[in-house]
């Protein structure tokens, strides 16, 4: 159940060229919450004090005012595709007299296999929906991967003002930005980049890296991935799903990316020196 | 519609005293997402590029595969409170032929008022919880606040080893951190701090800080005043809707506290220098 971070080797590109070296990434996990044994909701979290987490979500969303209304809060026994259990799924039974939750209250339940959601459950939707895993090509210049966070910056017009957005870009292997969206939530922010190429039909974006101002977590590596999108470069860390996933679907995933250096987490091969 | 950041007279306390100055924020929003009449989704977004957020945001969830699968995306006519058109619903309509979405994949789609959601919707459904304002003790030592973060920081473990999570904490008036979580999501960070108060029959959490890594949302400020915590302290900034929330809801309202430096946004006199 220690599963709040884990190791990676990682590839780390500085002036002085590339190095290996194992890296601790924080671990990402759906939690599955059931309410009398129907799916809830389905919440990307790190593992770790799942019953702080059930109670605290409940409270919140005002299915509960008080710790006695929860009767119980078990992780179901099922077992993931390794024969292990996931802790992945908890089930919540609500004190009697108490109501259960506004079914419109429910999200993200659409995952229904038998023994709950894990990791790499995740991922096979995600795979199952774009197919292949991308291909090698194209090669990516690494000074653009240095640059781009830069670029992205000198756009961030609401950030500059604010400090309070994040933003996404679409980097061109020219070094133009083609669309840069800023947002409070910075998964809006990638929706915002990738529904203006749809609409400028520009999908699949294979030639297109995506630039993001914070962290790299599944939900946006699973929209790069969607778009077709080879390299994502986030300034911040990526979270242990992120990195599972970049590596099933063939995407580089580069973070850190801070003055001349960078951390790639997956597939470096696309990225020339 | 140029609702992308606001105006907001802010206190600033420095080693020489008290100043204000008005502080521009980025502007949090909610939007409702209609699909085919129904309400589908709510994402707090900020304004502006609506339409790319929604293609985004429906190739995302596997609705659409290409832009002229939507038909029509318009924004309702219904207006808000104030007379006016909130700009805050976009009913998609998709082209002939186009499955709807799976019901199991909505979100936060409770909200039912005719003229569709806007800020002070939220509010109004977060103070119809909690009944009244908080009243304006405790009175909360400034320089507890302007410690907070370092206190926090010292117990960011995983931090420390990944960069790769948020942290929330619950700080007592003595100075004492009772609780500290981590996580890849920073709502569940918050939940599970709440969550174990609760477990712990804390509530309301009248005498306690809460202090997070980051930025101050909406979904924070909400979970705050639900826990009728009375301060809530972030390192970096608040959203418009984070900051109309905590007036309303009598919340001390503080970001970007660096240094021995400080911003309050709402309800400052409960701060003793």
């Amino acid at each position: 159940m220690a599963r709040v971070t884990r190791q990676h080797l990682v590839r780390r590109l500085t002036p002085d060229g590339w190095t290996r070296r194992s890296d601790r990434i924080a671990v990402e996990e759906p939690l599955e919450i059931r309410i009398g044994g129907e799916p809830f909701a389905v919440t990307m979290r790190t593992p770790g004090d799942d019953i702080d987490l059930i109670n605290g979500y409940c409270f919140a969303e005002g299915i509960v005012a008080a710790a006695d209304q929860i009767a119980t809060a078990r992780y179901c026994d099922g077992v993931g595709p390794d024969g292990l259990n996931t802790y992945n799924v908890l089930d919540v039974a609500l004190a009697v007299g108490v109501a259960p939750p506004d079914p419109g209250l429910r999200r993200n339940v659409l995952t229904s296999s038998a023994c709950g959601v894990c990791g790499s459950v995740s991922i096979d939707q995600v795979m199952s929906r774009v197919g292949e895993p991308l291909e090698p090509k194209p090669q990516l210049p690494a000074q653009l991967i240095i640059d781009a966070p830069q670029l992205l910056r000198r756009r961030q017009k609401t950030f500059a003002s604010t400090g309070g957005v994040h933003a996404a870009g679409l980097l061109g292997l020219d070094g133009e930005l083609l669309c840069v969206r800023e947002d409070v939530g910075r998964h809006n922010a990638v929706d915002k980049v990738i529904g203006w190429a749809l609409r400028e039909g520009r999908l699949p974006l294979s030639e297109v890296i995506l630039v993001v101002s914070g962290r790299a977590s599944f939900e946006l590596t699973q929209k790069a991935t969607l778009a077709g999108i080879p390299a994502l470069v986030a300034v911040s860390a990526p979270s242990s799903l992120a990195v599972e996933l970049a590596d099933r679907a063939g995407l580089t995933l580069v973070g850190f990316v801070r003055g001349e250096s960078m951390n790639v987490y997956t597939h470096p091969d696309r990225i020339v020196a």
